[in-house]
């Protein structure tokens, strides 16, 4: 076996199918925020990223970075080692009491990250409750389908979003064995948001848990930024909450929310919990920073929605075509891998603007787009400047552009 | 099915093992590591802890803050995105070339935990190179365990550092099947010494791949931190050596270092590498710097190899039993779950010595110990006062200690 040549035959296969990915090489720049340096696109210096999934720019904020210095400088860079030994701090144990309190929870239990907290989650409950039955939306992150994946729990597939679909899945199951039924509130690449209290109705008649992935919406969504289930007054009705501290709060981390019971035995059972360090106290320190400042403030929130309204209507007027959705992101559709790649490449090149393709695997071929994410650093200036280079280039190339808005 | 019973009654199943895990609730103080404030034991308010992974007590290294206190005014808290969509920095790449420069490869990959580096890479090879078999080391780290078991391939164990075994094993494998052999360099809990050129014989004769975990022995061994692999003068006959950046570099994060076609398809398959928030980029720099500081300096791993044998010579003469191995893991061993929790309270309360008790899951039952990490920031005094514990709380439990040393 020459694994060097295989290796290299696969990589092949991916570019010759465009869809080997290429990195921007970027730096954000504090206090400049979308603005970037671009380190490795010939002729290219200054950008501004529209593609970041720190959402409100609170990754530049005083408050956060405030935070985090002090905590540098009062308890040192990394945890030094597993929360269960010598790596749990009072940052930690704050955070976490401050999630709780964000989602109306007994408690709650970080992870490193928000992909590790839906795979041992997921791969926890659905492996250790006996004989448990997993629904599943059938968009659902990756990490929540490796998660399921992981347990060797039987699974359900229930069509995206269909409570009527779930409900005749769940009333094919056993009433009497767990049953676990987990999707999103917000869909990162369609922005479409989940009938959630419809879907809670379903779980609730069958006596399932409810599982949401809340990532792309917490901080975002509800008078405290707990995310679309806090706006809808549904948080009490779900068994777990998921979220992340790397979008919109800015930082890094992931996290559940849940009752004090389940917290304890995801944090005693889970093998992606107990066995890796801990988040440095520091993160832990802003993120906390992050979302105090999220919950009292609602200016943020405020201006990240009239930014997204005002880039919706701009894009309306040319034509653009974009999938329509009640939530922030806008998805631009190109629906060609190479195409996407090159109106990418051109944007960046011609005008200083860095939105990443989205091709396959992330989202379904024939599928592939530009996602924009505008949020409140976003100045008109930058606003007029995504609108004319998207404009050019959709002449250029003579993509489709939808009925101009009446 | 009443789903809150069922997490209680688990939890008091752990309580009445004495396997319940009590976090302490600690905060080292910069500069005056390892000493640490402690919360949530009555009483005791300053202890010594004496079982960070923090091996070299980097964590508090001016170099290495330094570093991160300048790339978050630079550039802000977290990354704002996976690798693929913004969140891709030259911190970032310029940390893989350091690693990459560390083991003498074409290439590094980073991720968000070592635990995730496991995960991910063993799991993305195993489950992609068709047909794979897998011989893993019975004494593997449960990242490495689940990675194999989440690619679904064969998977074969051999016996424990023990290239006979692993020969016949792999003797018994149809040649043209491609072969992943995984083991660790340092053994964590028993910190045992693989015989890596043994086994790397072993798997050149069949032509298969080698992985090997370096993540307790990276920045401690070899002239500039490569591990114990660098120190050996084997790095160039291993396919792909991890590390972590969150035990004696003192921050977070684990890397793959290989060819860069092995690399980038990782790279370009790994779903835990795709999909996930990118590290903070103060995170990457306080690493680089903690690497290069690492490569130049031996002072550290020379106090450190001096502190460790010091703390081995006290506890021998007085007949304290400890695993022997050629590492910096000094593992008391106490055989008993409840004793060893009753030991490291007594050892807090009476003396602020913290040390946590490593109970099954983590060590098979029966082997429970206490984990002793001596660092070149414990004092002569720390040393002084932590054998003075041992020795106390020996005699008044009246556990056997070993025949003195003559």
């Amino acid at each position: 076996m020459d694994y060097e040549a295989f290796f290299t035959r696969e990589l092949d296969t991916l570019r010759d199918d465009g869809r080997y990915r290429i990195f921007a090489e970027l730096e954000r720049r504090r206090g400049a925020f979308p603005q970037a340096r671009c380190f490795n696109h010939e002729g290219v210096e200054r950008v501004t990223v529209w593609c970041s999934n720190d959402y409100l720019g609170m990754g530049q904020h005083p408050a956060v970075l405030d935070a985090m210095h002090e905590t540098l400088d009062r308890c040192g860079a990394g945890a030094g080692g597993t929360r269960n030994i010598s790596g749990t701090t009072s940052a930690h144990c704050e955070l976490e009491a401050e999630l709780a309190d964000l989602h109306g929870k007994e408690a709650a239990l970080l992870f490193t990250s928000g992909y590790v907290s839906n795979w041992a989650a997921l791969g926890t409950l659905a492996a250790r409750l006996p004989d448990c039955v997993v629904l599943s939306d059938a968009c659902n992150h990756a990490s929540m389908i490796e998660g399921i994946r992981h347990s060797r729990a039987e699974r359900h597939v229930f069509a995206h979003s269909d409570p009527e679909d779930l409900n005749r899945r769940l009333a094919d199951i056993d009433p009497a064995r767990p049953k676990l039924v987990a999707f999103e509130s917000v869909y990162s690449m369609d922005g479409d948001i989940a009938p959630i209290a419809e879907i809670l109705d379903v779980c609730e008649a069958h006596g399932a848990m409810s599982y949401i992935d809340e990532v792309h919406a917490v901080g975002l969504y509800g008078p405290r930024g707990g995310g679309i289930a806090e706006r809808e007054g549904l948080m009490d009705r779900i068994t777990v909450i998921e979220g992340t501290l790397g979008k919109a709060f800015g930082v890094m981390g992931g996290y559940i929310a849940a009752s004090a019971a389940l917290c304890d035995f995801v944090r005693s059972f889970a093998s992606g919990f107990i066995f890796t360090t801990a988040l440095p106290p520091a993160l832990a320190a802003g993120a906390t920073a992050s979302i105090r400042h999220l919950k009292a403030s609602n200016a943020e929130r405020e201006a990240h929605r009239e930014r997204v309204a005002q880039v919706r209507r701009r894009l309306d007027a040319i034509g653009i075509p974009t999938l329509d959705n009640p939530s922030h992101i806008i998805p631009v559709m190109v629906g060609d891998a190479k195409k996407c790649k090159r109106i990418s490449d051109w944007l960046m090149e011609q005008h200083g603007i860095y939105v990443q393709p989205i091709n396959y695997p992330t989202v379904p071929v024939g599928t592939e787009r530009l996602r924009l994410t505008p949020s409140p650093v976003h100045s008109d200036g930058d606003i007029d400047r995504l609108v004319r280079g998207l404009s050019e280039i959709w002449s250029m190339c003579e993509l489709a552009r939808r009925d101009m808005a009446a």
